[in-house]
């Protein structure tokens, strides 16, 4: 059309000469230019707020949580809540990483009961099970080569499952045992239906009674922290390992565990505990089966959608340890190793001022993950009163900070266990209103100086 | 910039001069326009690049099920397996809905293991209570007003967490029952932990213990279709009312439900069992309490990223019944019942035509929902053998249909349970199969004739 030659041109306008001008014309192409150009602008400004309406559409703009790590003045007044593991100090990471781990899932997917038909955890999604394997191959925490993973609904479900796939055949009650202090949900879980195939008795180092018995070790352990084995030490024990605690932000990574039966938790690998996902190792196929079937009658099953979500999430950890140096903050493992070492100084300190409490003391041990010697970080605080204080809880209580009695967890409760895993505002108030508890010796020296 | 008087042009044009004609800018705007008109193309190419992109990110372009409608040659080979109630049927529904129950979840959102600390179900997520509260208003199936909504990982674990509230006081095991045909997985659930607090007794109809009893009420029933009420009617006993078939896809609806306890499932509503999301409704406080204290025992709450798309998927059911009229296809309810009506019409005629099997006769009742008489439209047919064979099971298998037999509900294994809800495919093969399946007098009548 623009090539227009110049006769050609002439005689055009020749033909609309009686109308119009060729000046008429050049107004009238000027116009069109500037519409045109008008249009081109409406366009991008169109392209741009889709693309904003999309980025606010997967952002999912819903109430942001209150991270904030600004210094709070406290007044005394905040209950300051630690008596749960509630993992909320990982949110922060995760909103780092924006939409990284953003899982979309259409209405129709994932409708049926059934994951894998002929896998004989049938209701596992192939895509944890892959994630799983492969966290653990990164991280160095747990054999999975000729293990059958199970996945639960939370690790809880699995150690019901555990109890159940371990006493099923028993004729009478196994006896169910933990090395106090012992994990405080253990005896309550075990006895809460009265059931005939097993049932709570207690300290594990108190343990003399004779027949089969099922000993949980937890390991690092909840409430302490340390590191444990087997204290039964005899013929006819069957052992569930708790591992929960078997990452590289909370103890040194010394060896692949390799036990026969060993369970994780999404919760306090990861933080996210409102999807409710552990999973199972698990060396001998009966057992397995028998966990499975538990599952089965207890739920049909474990929720698809964080199953999906979980995959995400352990994907991003492996492969934030495979792009940088995993000491770094931007690695899972370099955030959260570095907020429980701080964590812990803030904490050491704030007890140290005070005269009335106390820690357990660890001994550093060599990572392989990281490749270097530090002392345990575990993701609670065992904290024990002094001064002649003999009911721990009752007096945090009396400075409004919330904590669990060591009586829970089979001991004097002149202990008690105290979350280290929450936002950073909650945890900097409690390091502040914890410093400013001073024991009346301490105070009297104090103003003797 | 275009209203340039006359004089002003002449004035410009007068500059211009010397280098261009007006036709030389005739023609350079010309070339302008047609660059333009290119620009604006390319612009609203990009802005159906970028819709397409995002629509194809929130579909999560994994595979598709397999939802083929098709007419699928039988060659007798291939297994039907229609033993579980696996509802794939609604899968075709939600396909049709594309992205109106996309779920997007950012991976730092609902971390914590709460969802409302202060109420009575801590983990319960609000927009999930609002939106069954809603569902239940606009079919009319339940009262909700003055209940406590409890959430569980699938009505399977709010049977077991009933039970639990039900007996925990009870000094000697309560007896458990149910009429027969009873659902197969409530004798199983009950006994397997050989529980202190419950124990399975059996049919409801031949129980005559004394003491305190817990009547399961399902209606309408799983495996049989009937509704029901309860049968032992006598003081001492407590019902819990498992309502999951209580939906205008299956049943007239009668009235708003209002009994003590009742029990619905999002897998038998919607169709999303992968979901595991279930809900009871509670009068009593001090029970509702007591379900609550066994879900946190059990699995420590409810994965909220499965509550969070269910609250989704009922949102999206009462919306559809709010726009068009409810017995249109584009409805779920409308959906839904077409294909409940019109598969019971095929399995009918092939029962008819094989002159071995019998299926039960509803007494048709009207429903508030649809403003109209209806026969009952069960989610599992009830299929009794008649010929002489005493097994159906393994006379259906010998034919490569998998079924339940009747002896794991309480009754003559010469009746199977057959889910009515897979996907269009397998329940057609299902029909066309059984419709082959002639009594030896049926086949010599029709050789006579």
């Amino acid at each position: 059309m623009l090539h227009l030659r110049s006769s050609q041109f002439s005689r055009v306008m020749v033909k609309l000469g009686p109308v119009f001008s060729v000046r008429h014309l050049l107004v009238l192409s000027l116009a069109i230019n500037v519409s045109l150009m008008l249009t081109v602008i409406r366009e991008r400004v169109k392209v741009e707020e889709i693309l904003n309406m999309f980025s606010t559409k997967l952002q999912l703009a819903t109430v942001s949580p209150s991270t904030g790590d600004g210094e709070t003045t406290d007044n005394g007044e905040a209950i300051i809540n630690l008596d749960h593991g509630d993992p909320t100090m990982y949110e922060k990471y995760w909103q780092r990483m924006g939409d990284k781990t953003t899982v979309v899932i259409s209405g129709w997917q994932f409708t049926s009961y059934f994951s894998d038909p002929k896998n004989l955890c049938w209701f596992l999604e192939p895509e944890l099970a892959e994630e799983v394997v492969r966290l653990h191959r990164v991280v160095g925490n747990a054999i999975t080569k000729d293990y059958h993973i199970v996945v639960g609904t939370g690790s809880s479900q699995l150690f019901q499952a555990a109890l159940y796939a371990l006493s099923s055949d028993a004729s009478e009650p196994m006896s169910v045992v933990s090395a106090a202090p012992y994990y405080s949900s253990y005896p309550v879980i075990t006895d809460c239906l009265k059931s005939g195939l097993y049932k709570w008795e207690g300290d594990a180092q108190a343990f003399d009674k004779s027949g089969p018995y099922i000993e949980l070790v937890t390991s690092p352990n909840n409430p302490d922290g340390f590191v444990r084995q087997s204290v039964v030490n005899r013929s006819g024990g069957i052992l569930v390992h708790d591992l929960a605690y078997y990452w590289p932000q909370y103890t040194p990574i010394t060896t692949p565990a390799d036990h026969d039966l060993m369970l994780f938790t999404v919760s306090k690998t990861t933080g996210h505990a409102g999807m409710r996902i552990g999973w199972a190792l698990v060396k001998d196929e009966i057992i397995a089966r028998k966990i499975v079937k538990y599952i089965e009658l207890s739920t049909i099953g474990v929720s698809k959608d964080s199953q999906l979500r979980a995959a995400k999430v352990l994907r991003a950890v492996s492969d934030s340890c495979g792009v940088a140096h995993p000491f770094k903050e931007e690695t899972f493992f370099g955030f959260s190793h570095h907020s429980m070492e701080s964590r812990w100084m803030l904490l050491r300190e704030a007890v140290n001022r005070s005269g009335i409490f106390s820690l357990p003391e660890f001994t550093p041990g060599f990572c392989n993950f990281w490749n270097r010697v530090f002392e345990p970080l575990p993701a609670f605080a065992w904290l024990k009163c002094g001064d002649g204080i003999e009911d721990c809880e009752s007096f945090l209580r009396g400075h409004k900070i919330w904590t669990r009695s060591g009586r829970y967890f089979g001991v004097s409760p002149s202990y008690v266990r105290i979350s280290m895993l929450d936002r950073d505002r909650t945890f900097n108030l409690f390091v502040k209103r914890l410093s400013r508890i001073r024991s009346q010796r301490r105070m009297r020296l104090e103003h003797v100086d």
